[in-house]
């Protein structure tokens, strides 16, 4: 009597992660983590389940559809996590007396939305979060920008661009211009400008506020003007400085730009854009997007931005801060599609090949050696034949091979094969750990 | 109208990782990692929620209460994964053919149990699992004995003991004794014997079989034989040589002895223990636990063994592995409660004074150049009064200060202040690289 088998699969929205896709995660995850902690923000970790009230606050029901939850065995009416802010939120309510200010965090981890599956989009996904909070220092904006830029390039990106406005501005800006009272509307039909174009954000201002087309233009002209850093700080000073927000934020993106500048940032990997909005409310400072030149379509892979409070939901305490998220499983997913991941399925770049099964302990010691030397070794399990041992190396992306059969160790000699040049060396045992040192850069 | 306030907290039976213990935490795993990867086992991640079917079976109501389960928006019966064994089998039926054989993975991540939270435990926690997979060789079982040993030195422990046993010599020694009917129950009682000590493992042996007193206690005695792992094999040789079971687990322990012995590994450290069964009765031939000579109160911190069919629920193929779970949250916990954690806050240890606010961009430059070279540099984001700089710092664990004022930038020099030792030198800004990097490695 055997049970009828379970059909293997995900749920939809969900996948797995095989080798070649997760060696790469890893290694980003890994770029990222190196990141965060070069500037001193500290890890943390929070439930991936909460309470529900936590998670939506107690109206919330717009965000509910898009949320894992249930009721546990308790009766408790919890959720899974949809991002990893309003955890941050929680936990910094909960603890900041504790932690104190200024206080640094990074977090990375998975996060769940039950949102609609297009667009190769997934229900379960990883961000890469970071904050500084507990103070309205410009130097903490700063820092920001300096963080992304770090990050793309650690994540080996060449062409990229991260570009910063300030909220300030553009609310200076639109009440010089006497459309203040519209200005939620109007930032909303702003930030849609990279996926709808011109002519339907101008469109979308106009029904949704009392003003004409010409002002619509007018909002958008500034918004998009062109230029280097200092041509358009210099623009917004002649025209925006005499207004008091505008002038605040103006002086503010000019410090980014100067520190960007002194400390070697090319204007084009660091640049003002005046038509970054950001959908939020939250955000009432500077603000940022990140764009990869090699994959615009994605839109921006890291945005962030100044808050005013982050907890204000669970204490009175007021935490300003700023910081941004880098949707880590969106950018590979990126990377997947257009082929920009190595395809090693083994994080071993060497093979021992299990010649005589006898011989196992000389592999294993063998093995141990380089693997102390700090390079991975895998020793094949069975004693196949050689050919069989090959053709699983090259499957899996080993580099290099290692052989030794009884002729070998008679004469104290190792094979070295180089399975993508097919080279074969023979080498004295001593020599085996220089020899695969060698060959591995080499290659 | 202000919404009025959430109590901050977190479900009971989950907890927040603050940086203290999240350092640490993220210390472990880079270590568990660096191990894993170093024999060639290949990272895989698999989703949080599955299809409850593929977690319990068709049958399975007995974990039921166990696990976190509900509807999701599509209607569908879905839960939380309460361990990465079974999304491990799920995994390989469903891909087997396109990974190959043999298949050597590692899966470190979140599972979720809503058991009783007595004794420390919580409802959500960390699980580091590898496993080789199609292959019954013996030099995959040796492997993962020689791989937790390395983690456990990885980890830092200098005391510990891998203890290792093999299922067919637990049934052979059974069936010499005319007790093979009663195995099973035999073995779940041997199980307890850590835990409840050897009368109360005698009383439930007699209590679950029909066997006397007298046969429990010569069980007991054979599993618990002491000596040298050659003096044990010598003796399971004399004894039950002759039983063809026990004959073929005798032999892949001697192996493994063997193997161990050759690449340097002490007997105190990979040791024979026929008193080690598992209570699974999914395991068939070798079995390992391991226990830490500074903590033995918390039982084995890495378990694991030998199957014959992983993924039988899912799949006709046969696939045999052994394999083993690091529970990483479960001994952190107990460094934690032992005060083994170092109790830095912060990953950066040199922190910058912010002393003129002008001079940022010197600031940022000087620390863009240390973390260029490795070095982690923290920022203070404020022109603060020094005396409070230095408190942030010492409250972080920041080792090192940086600081450079009017008079300093005048003479183009940093004073490098040893926050332990509260020794200030000043040195010329060329120099406070070199400067930093002996003052770290000194500490």
């Amino acid at each position: 009597m055997s049970t009828p088998r379970i059909e293997p699969r995900t749920l939809k929205g969900f996948r797995d992660y095989l080798p070649p896709l997760m060696i790469p995660r890893e290694h980003l995850l890994e770029k990222v983590r190196h990141v965060y902690r070069s500037y001193g923000y500290a890890p943390i970790d929070t439930p991936a389940l909460e309470y529900t009230e936590i998670l939506l606050g107690k109206g919330g029901e717009e965000s509910d559809k898009l949320i894992y939850r249930f009721q546990d065995h308790g009766g408790r009416d919890v959720a899974l996590r949809f991002d990893l802010t309003v955890p941050f939120a929680r936990f910094a309510a909960q603890y900041i007396n504790e932690l104190g200010t200024p206080f640094k965090r990074y977090h990375m981890g998975p996060v769940w939305r039950g949102e609609n599956t297009a667009h190769g989009r997934f229900r379960e996904f990883w961000q890469c979060d970071f904050d500084t909070i507990g103070t309205t220092a410009n130097a903490a904006d700063i820092e920001t920008a300096l963080v992304i830029h770090d990050l793309m390039q650690a994540l080996g990106f060449e062409r990229f661009q991260v570009r910063v406005n300030n909220r300030l501005v553009l609310n200076g800006l639109l009440e010089e211009l006497g459309l203040a009272q519209h200005a939620v509307a109007l930032l909303r039909a702003l930030d849609k400008l990279g996926k709808i174009g011109r002519d339907k954000v101008i469109a979308e201002m106009c029904e949704r506020t009392a003003i004409g087309e010409e002002q619509a233009a007018r909002v958008l002209t500034l918004a998009t003007m062109e230029g280097s850093n200092e041509e358009i700080l210099h623009r917004l000073e002649q025209e925006f400085g005499g207004n008091a927000k505008a002038a605040e934020g103006i002086r503010r993106l000019r410090q980014l730009v100067e520190v960007a500048r002194a400390t070697g940032i090319s204007e084009e990997r660091i640049h003002l854009d005046l038509s970054i909005a950001r959908g939020l409310d939250y955000y009432t400072g500077t603000i940022y997007e990140t764009f990869l030149g090699d994959m615009p379509d994605i839109g921006s892979v890291c945005s962030g931005g100044r808050y005013d409070n982050l907890a204000g939901l669970y204490t009175k305490q007021l935490l300003p801060g700023v910081g941004a998220s880098l949707g880590l499983d969106r950018l590979l997913a990126a990377m997947e599609e257009l082929h920009l991941l190595p395809k090693a399925a083994t994080p071993a770049p060497v093979l021992v090949v299990q010649f005589s099964a006898d011989r196992l302990a000389d592999y294993q010691n063998m093995a141990r050696r380089l693997r102390q030397a700090g390079i991975g070794v895998e020793v094949y399990p069975e004693a196949k034949k050689v050919g069989q041992q090959f053709q699983y190396a090259e499957r899996r992306g080993h580099r290099l091979a290692l052989i030794a059969g009884p002729d070998e160790f008679a004469q104290g000699v190792w094979k070295v094969k180089d399975l993508a040049q097919r080279a074969e060396t023979t080498v004295e045992e001593s020599a085996v750990l220089s020899a695969v040192r060698t060959a591995l850069a080499g290659g």
